[in-house]
């Protein structure tokens, strides 16, 4: 999604190539060129086979599924398979399976290795987001997580109209939950409100945590990154289009951990680091929120 | 969707299924039956090869695509490819082009056979909606439309919290349109707000016609279906769960026309009608919007 032109593009349950966020884009970018011939509208979500043809068909690589597969990747899945047929035949009753799936939590055979969600905003106030996920470890073949779906996996909106902030969101988590909540469109929203940290505790806990949409759920497990930004004013010699941006970058995370990575155009290299629960919290009932703020200054050029 | 346990279902890009919408219930009510093996969240959304076999695996039957396929079909199919391969081989100029598609618009040769919805609402009060599409005529492989994508189709959403009314909502028309939108959420959203054809008239004038997501598209086409309701108050026996319901059914377009019908359990059949854009209007710029009201009276039984 671009903040700009609003546009949206995406793609899922694909295989066969390295980058499938790159396909995403391209539809996004195909689709800001106008009508295909005959007046057809394009589309702006493919999946499966079909996904995988336009992908070929506009110039994208392909790259062959062994060199995706890493030796570790491999034994995750092996690991994953025997623990869910193990599952299956000792057919354990669900106090068991819950223990053991927490148990499977903590070995983290594929959670830390998910999601990789990116919110960026240019130096003329533009922003964009960006959310890539392989999916649930053992997931039904063709399901769409959260992150190929409108308004749920990320979301990009610059100022305009009733809008003071542009806002940019990316999520992760358990694509179900954040498909049910349409979490990142809620975030987007409410960053609209003065105070930014406020807002997105509050989401977080009665958006998420207590939705009436994940009702009966016990373990919400999610995080969002956001990023909004609005104009300077009260500056000398600020105007809507010259003055400094004001930049608000925060995390939250109901999941044990999160990890978090930020740079400048001047930087060289990312920060990173590793946000946790407070001690004594629950994951998928608690939640950490943190961020900064920074100055976008306007340089001659 | 279903509006009391707010629970969602959805397949795409899928065939050899004589109804997709069964599958998509299907997902939906196994859902509800909670976690799989191993701890593993049940999928609320599947495309193409992999939604096919989860069908199959839960007994659902197939459908030859032979049997699926109507002389009328196959006709309309060869002509529209025929109209593509044409207006390829012109590289006629884009004026040209849009008055092409005008008339392929008025041949209507799949619109008319498109999309169908459904919104109900039992004497309990509570609401359901689902829709489905076979898509754009000529479309892409693997394109996913408005009907499975999460609030954009169908919304569905009991009273309850926040919410005075119980509404349900489907929609139709140009996919991307309604994706961008997320229109079905956000007529339901609109329709809390008291005068429910004033909330609907503004909502497709304001988010969908003069939508900021879709800036720069001159020609907007949906339509929608809605039922909302509450219970009667100021009744002498009235009590939350036991006053007679008031139902508001309402339908807007702007498409040149819309077939609508509606029936009770104690009719023998729908009532149809065919709603038209009043005389001078523009498709995809202004709307028709109608409407009635009833009063389900509670059964002894």
């Amino acid at each position: 999604m671009d903040g700009k032109s609003l546009s949206f593009g995406a793609v899922g349950s694909i295989s066969g190539i390295k980058n499938p966020v790159l396909v995403a884009n391209k539809l996004m970018c195909e689709a800001q060129k106008g009508k295909l011939s005959a007046g057809r509208i394009p589309p702006c979500f493919l999946v499966g086979d079909g996904a995988y043809k336009w992908a070929m068909d506009h110039g994208i690589p392909p790259c062959s599924p062994d060199v995706m597969a890493t030796k570790f990747s491999l034994s995750a899945y092996r690991r994953n398979k025997r623990k869910l047929e193990l599952a299956e035949k000792v057919e354990t009753d669900l106090v068991d399976l819950k223990k053991f799936r927490r148990s499977s939590e903590n070995e983290n055979d594929s959670g830390s290795l998910d999601t990789v969600g990116a919110v960026v905003i240019d130096r003329e106030g533009n922003v964009a987001a960006a959310v890539s996920s392989g999916g649930l470890a053992m997931k039904h073949p063709g399901r769409v997580g959260q992150a190929a779906l409108y308004g749920c996996g990320c979301w990009a909106e610059n100022t305009g109209g009733q809008n003071p902030y542009s806002t940019a969101v990316s999520t992760s988590g358990c694509g179900e939950h954040l498909v049910r909540t349409i979490f990142a469109r809620e975030c987007a929203l409410a960053l609209q409100a003065e105070d930014a940290h406020q807002a997105l505790l509050e989401t977080m806990q009665n958006k998420f945590i207590s939705s009436p949409f994940l009702v009966g759920e016990d373990c919400i497990l999610g995080g969002v990154i956001v990023l909004r930004c609005c104009r300077c004013s009260g500056e000398p010699d600020s105007s809507p289009s010259t003055g400094a941006l004001l930049v608000e970058f925060l995390w939250s995370h109901t999941t044990e951990s999160m990890c978090v990575g930020y740079m400048s155009a001047q930087d060289g290299k990312a920060k990173t680091h590793i946000s946790r629960l407070p001690p004594g919290a629950v994951a998928g009932q608690s939640l950490a929120i943190e961020g900064g703020v920074c100055r976008l200054g306007i340089s001659a050029n």
